[in-house]
């Protein structure tokens, strides 16, 4: 492969004056970058011009591509149909992917799922994966394809050879304050995504207390980047924008999502899990040609839950992933936290608002999540909520349970849900749970 | 001394998101850049953060003084009377210092000067004192008393021991496209101006093509910001606005250079160069107390040149260097390049422009300066023109002649001084060599 010599200092020099850099460019950076031809302090002050003066949809693409490249991108063309993944852009309480992906499976829409660790406030796929005792995401690139091929479902971890160039570039951009940018955020999602052999990817985005990107209008900006990135590499990608301004469902926590994400699958899930999972899922079904409109893919999506076929293809993807399937069957029979204690509410009303942000802490606090990328979760700890916004609570009465197997956090940990909590003496409206799709065409009101 | 624990990330994304550092902050960060605890990619990281979202006049002088206080500070308070020095920002053909340092120290103002060398299109005044023979100009701390208590004057190169952590941050902004930030220059410069023991400071700010500044406006901006951080140190600050839209005077090159500033000491100086220099020492002889004002200053200037004392201390100054001082009485009996080519006009007319920059370029490839800080220069190398704007000229007429040691460069150099200047056939106005003066009081047209 012939590679122009570019100057790095001419090219940092050239995003700070806020021009545009070609694909080439872009793309020698970054390979530059990984093999060690450009230090770490060319490539933080790059990052801080591209943070500050920002990258357009075709450098956001050249630099997903060049990080895609710098790794293995999984071949599933030998697959029959359209190979469709959802990702989410993660809140507290998100355990959709657990829901919806046995349910497009069953629908005949083969999902390769490549899921990350959770950090900060946020949960991730594969801490979930793991509270289910014997479940294996660490397998080879051949018995990923060998899983998807038989159950048109496969989850697993993200590797060493998945995307590194994007390892390395989140890795700088931790410590030089470049995290929050649209599109390096953007480029950093597609290029994992697009290593899994995908052709089409429907997208949460979300938005609120509980989110990465607080602001509506932020996450407006990443949904956009995100589509453009897909339709740059030629891949249909639909965004929906989705609330996180209180958790998602009432449980927080790896097993006490997994335990609510099977309710789910047996038809007892909350409404607001329930809603954005039917939706995602149609749109999944869409997408993979098994449904002819998404409002078609939702009506599927329902049917797959109420006759127990999505269940049936969640007990044998556990199984096949080495998992306990009797955990599955009967969750109750299996795992609590040592300590599990009732947090009240000290006033009477309604509740009219959640800090998601602040409930994802105090789960990380309990031992769900982690502070840091080497710290290890604790698979039961977490939390039940027994009221969300709009529910009317009584002072004394419980309106969540904490779950933890460190005895010493509990104190903290209930005051920190009380304070996250705002009980105020009016209605308030129901929340707009889903606002807009985001397609190749624009953006939609939704419902439309 | 105790120091507060910062966050680097912390700070970086302060930074980042427009905000206004502390002077602990920004002390912090420096500090802890230099002694190692704060590594490359985080530093650059924040230097492109200030670079595109600028640094005030209190976190310019936090910087300054975090860098100066890096190092020494020279304790000149022994001597008496009000040390001055003089700093410009470079340009082509600048060897005012030569001329005006010995002019003020012969008016009894002592005038501590530690110089750089030159790099890219600009000369430094250590290589232009360096083609004196014998001068020296590495010397120790105690000398450098001595030698400015003996003559008023001391003409010194800078040591490691002198802002140590501008040097650092310097090599880390040049290959970090970092380097064209005003309130970076501005701390770089005054960091080390400060470090000299001086008391007031007269600064020659340059713009126009040979300048590094080639806009008025970020000239103007940079001399605010010099002025300003002289200020926050409580050192009587004035700067100038002076023109660089061609070179300075009329030779061009180390000993050429050093041969037109005896020539101005003699009495036989260039228009353009006698005008700022009187200004210039004028305004220092004013500072140092010697003066009423600035115009009494510039009078006395012209007389020290007039009655030789102004040529007599800069023999005695060479000689304490350790300097040949026949070369200085007779300065023809001395080196001359071993190629020297007359460069003739292509066409007759009015030259109305001249481009400083390529001049400056083309001094370089005969052997003047340096494109890398490693390389040596050629003292006898350069060239002297014969013309400058507003001149008419023939065609076939000499408007320059090129002296080098290097006979392979002479057809690129002649062919970049044709390509430099512009031969029109209309008249031009004189340009305006002076155009502001910036103090404490403002900024105020020059003149006023």
């Amino acid at each position: 492969m012939s590679e122009k010599n570019f100057n790095a200092v001419t090219l940092i020099r050239k995003k700070r004056d806020g021009k545009k850099l070609s694909a080439e460019e872009i793309e020698y950076l970054v390979r530059a970058y990984t093999t060690d031809r450009i230090p770490d302090y060319q490539m933080s002050a790059f990052l801080m011009a591209s943070f500050l003066n920002g990258l357009n949809r075709e450098e956001a693409a050249a630099l997903t591509g060049s990080m895609l490249t710098s790794g293995i991108v999984v071949d599933l063309s030998d697959l029959q149909g359209k190979k469709v993944d959802k990702h989410s852009t993660g809140g507290v309480g998100d355990k959709l992917s657990l829901i919806l992906a046995p349910i497009v499976a069953s629908c005949g829409v083969p999902v390769p799922m490549i899921s990350g660790r959770g950090l900060g406030h946020t949960g991730g796929t594969l801490d979930k994966l793991e509270s289910i005792p014997g479940f294996k995401v660490d397998i080879t690139l051949d018995r990923y394809k060998e899983i998807i091929g038989r159950h048109n479902l496969v989850l697993a971890g993200q590797t060493e050879e998945i995307a590194p160039a994007d390892k390395r570039l989140y890795a700088l951009r931790d410590v030089t304050a470049t995290v929050e940018s649209i599109p390096l955020i953007a480029g950093s999602i597609m290029s994992k995504k697009l290593a899994e052999g995908i052709d089409a990817l429907v997208l949460d985005v979300k938005f609120g207390s509980g989110a990465f990107m607080k602001d509506h209008a932020d996450a407006m900006t990443l949904a956009e980047t995100l589509v453009g990135i897909g339709e740059e590499f030629g891949k249909e990608t639909i965004a929906y924008l989705t609330s996180m301004e209180q958790p998602l469902g009432y449980a927080v926590g790896n097993w006490l999502e997994v335990k609510e994400s099977i309710e789910s699958l047996n038809g007892n899930g909350p409404e607001d899990v329930m809603e954005i999972t039917h939706l995602l899922a149609g749109t999944m079904i869409y997408l993979g040609n098994k449904a002819a409109s998404t409002e078609e893919g939702i009506e599927m999506s329902r049917k797959a839950v109420q006759d127990g076929s999505a269940m049936q293809k969640w007990i044998d993807i556990v199984e096949e992933h080495g998992g306990d399937t009797d955990v599955i069957i009967d969750p109750d029979s299996y795992r609590s936290a040592q300590f599990v204690e009732p947090v009240k509410a000290e006033a009477s009303g309604t509740i009219t608002e959640m800090d998601a942000f602040a409930m994802g802490m105090v789960s990380v606090e309990l031992g769900a999540g982690r502070k840091a990328k080497e710290e290890d979760v604790d698979p039961a700890a977490g939390f039940i909520l027994y009221k969300k916004i709009g529910d009317s609570v009584k002072a004394g009465e419980t309106f969540a349970e904490l779950h933890t197997n460190k005895k010493d956090v509990m104190k903290t940990a209930k005051e920190g849900m009380k304070r996250a909590i705002t009980i105020e003496n009016r209605n308030v409206k129901p929340l707009k749970m889903i606002t807009h799709r985001v397609d190749k065409d624009g953006i939609h009101e939704y419902p439309g």
